[in-house]
């Protein structure tokens, strides 16, 4: 099974799995496409929130807002996953979440090691090929290819394909996702991401709730819910997301636009 | 074979995939998850417009804006399908469609008969559980598993599983499409939905537009067409559409715009 | 294998799924559906730019905007792939890059001959039938159960299928993609598609660039760079895309806004 993850929206997506497909038949699974653009923290976070759901499994993560650069394209094995994709950070906070005794290994790909993308039998060629990979889509040229031939390859035998070569995974990129400071009856934090229902996604954890019906957010009084449907439709409230964090919701409304937050804004919690 | 459908955006939808494929390796077919946020009249309407055009299949459906209330979770037989989602009248409008005999059976999910969605094989659990399902997505956590588990236990066997126990069907809530009225010359009903393209979708039997040349529309005369391209670009017409409605449209526009109605919205049609 | 295209939003290629489902377990593949609207010269260019890379398959495509008029359902064999749209040129620029030899065949679809797109198991039927399709949904009634009995019965034996008459590619309606003029160190060409990201892509040959490290555009200089990190981000740049042409992008922001230009718009280019 190959995972796929993105901020390339259509139809880049569909080329990577052509690509794919040639080298492959893997069941192919879309975790999002649609992730903020270049936003390489965001999709770390999704990753980790999603990724630990899935049976072992290759994972295809392309969010790259240095493609083309010296940045290395790296493979990373947790556990019985495997992440694939650019030494940013963003394979990094969802793997000690793969990996049961934490250990992780990592490989940087030689791009000159992994082939033609273009099927033979069709005969046709790119016009403009100055190397190996394009400087624009490594999704497609390196990323795509190198999460095929690790499927086939298989766990056990990374050591094996021509294309890798084992780096210390201390010298790739983290992303550091920002953690809260909890001090008694006050938290402070800052939005993480905001979903598709615009519920503002907060790194306070969720246990800060614990036991308590109401916190002050920004001088105002907020019902903490179990449920969206604790508060009428319309009324904001505070709750612990599926994720386990702190959340700032309106029922059937948008938390984001309700308490006037962005990504990256502070956020100060305090009980009552 | 498992379909998806919900209005969860990405990335959630994701997590319900792999929530499934630790227990099945079932094909899987979204549907939509674009569907108006928490609409479940909506929601009920493209299902029933959609599914009957699969082969048998358990479909997952979570438009649940009771999510984490008391409102129970459904497994609707229906024929030689399945449905699994919230007990909220999103299943009902479908089943008759369905099932060639009428016959539905229905099933009321113990939540603490799922088992953990975490795989044990990571060694990770969530931070934060105070039962055996989050509050805010029972997708991930209720409604996912029990599709696979339908699935892998067939049609026939339901009545094994500990996690279901049955229930009247006519006991669970039904979501009633309202039906227009004809009278006539003269149909009055209502906008039920607006599709991508625009076209707004009445609940207005597709009938009404036989033998018409031309329809009355607030005051307006229309032409009735049979295809799009009956009237040039950008006019308006009244058509028939692929689900046997009438639809207010534009060749190549957006008809809710140029009709100015939204869903919900009441029509009246009168023959000239 | 069946990969989809259309502008369909979302659900109607659902509806297209269960009826290919009904016929064949072939593997489903989505290249987009949210091409640009009834835009055919947009699509045509997409697929010639993602199709390529996919191993032999059977290729849907519906981007409509004669449905139910008397333009022809078409299948066209290039290579080993088929292409299954409407013959209104949409089809036509991809296929020579699928055919090694240059061989085309094509065959026009006689509706007649498809069957029925509802399962008889249910023993529901669509209230309003006029005939064997709908008017306003042949991507439901005619190209999705043409492109499953095409994959069914494979590449050898198109002959066979009732539903198909051959006809001569050459009748079949092309849709040329505009070409750019370039005369030394002058181009002119057009804003071909924009891309997700913003990306104006043009129809001026990558080759174009070689050795320059700058050009103008609409009286402006802009750096030439082999990828988007070549400038600051929110900068300009001129670079080669993945598809070979010549792009005017912004690193991380779009390059559509920044240059203010539209698909359809000319660009003229100019070395200095």
């Amino acid at each position: 099974m190959i995972t796929l993850a993105s901020d390339f929206g259509t139809p880049y997506p569909a080329a990577m799995k052509g690509v794919i497909l040639q080298r492959t038949d893997a069941r192919l699974v879309d975790v999002a496409h649609d992730f903020p653009r270049q936003d390489v923290r965001a999709a770390a976070f999704w990753l980790r929130e999603v990724l630990p759901y899935y049976p072992p499994a290759t994972h295809l993560v392309v969010v790259d807002p240095g493609v083309g650069t010296d940045r290395d394209a790296l493979v990373v094995r947790a556990g019985e996953h495997v992440l694939v994709g650019p030494d940013n950070g963003v394979l990094r906070p969802v793997a000690p979440r793969l990996a049961s005794d934490g250990a992780l290994e990592a490989y940087v790909v030689d791009e000159t090691e992994i082939g033609s993308v273009v099927p033979a039998s069709t005969g046709w060629t790119p016009e403009t090929t100055d190397g190996p990979a394009s400087n624009t889509f490594h999704g497609r040229d390196v990323f795509a290819p190198t999460a095929a031939d690790v499927h086939e390859t298989g766990l056990e035998d990374l050591d094996s394909l021509e294309s890798l070569s084992p780096v210390d995974v201390e010298a790739t990129v983290d992303c550091e996702l920002p953690a809260a400071t909890v001090d008694g009856d006050r938290a402070t934090g800052e939005v993480l991401v905001v979903d598709d229902f615009g519920n503002a996604i907060t790194n306070v954890p969720g246990s800060f709730l614990e036991g308590r019906e109401q916190v002050d957010v920004g001088g105002e009084t907020v019902p903490v819910g179990d449920t969206f449907a604790a508060v009428s439709v319309g009324e904001r409230l505070v709750t612990v997301g599926s994720h386990s964090y702190v959340e700032l919701d309106v029922n059937q409304g948008r938390g984001d636009e309700a308490f006037g937050l962005e990504v990256g804004d502070g956020v100060v919690l305090e009980g009552t």
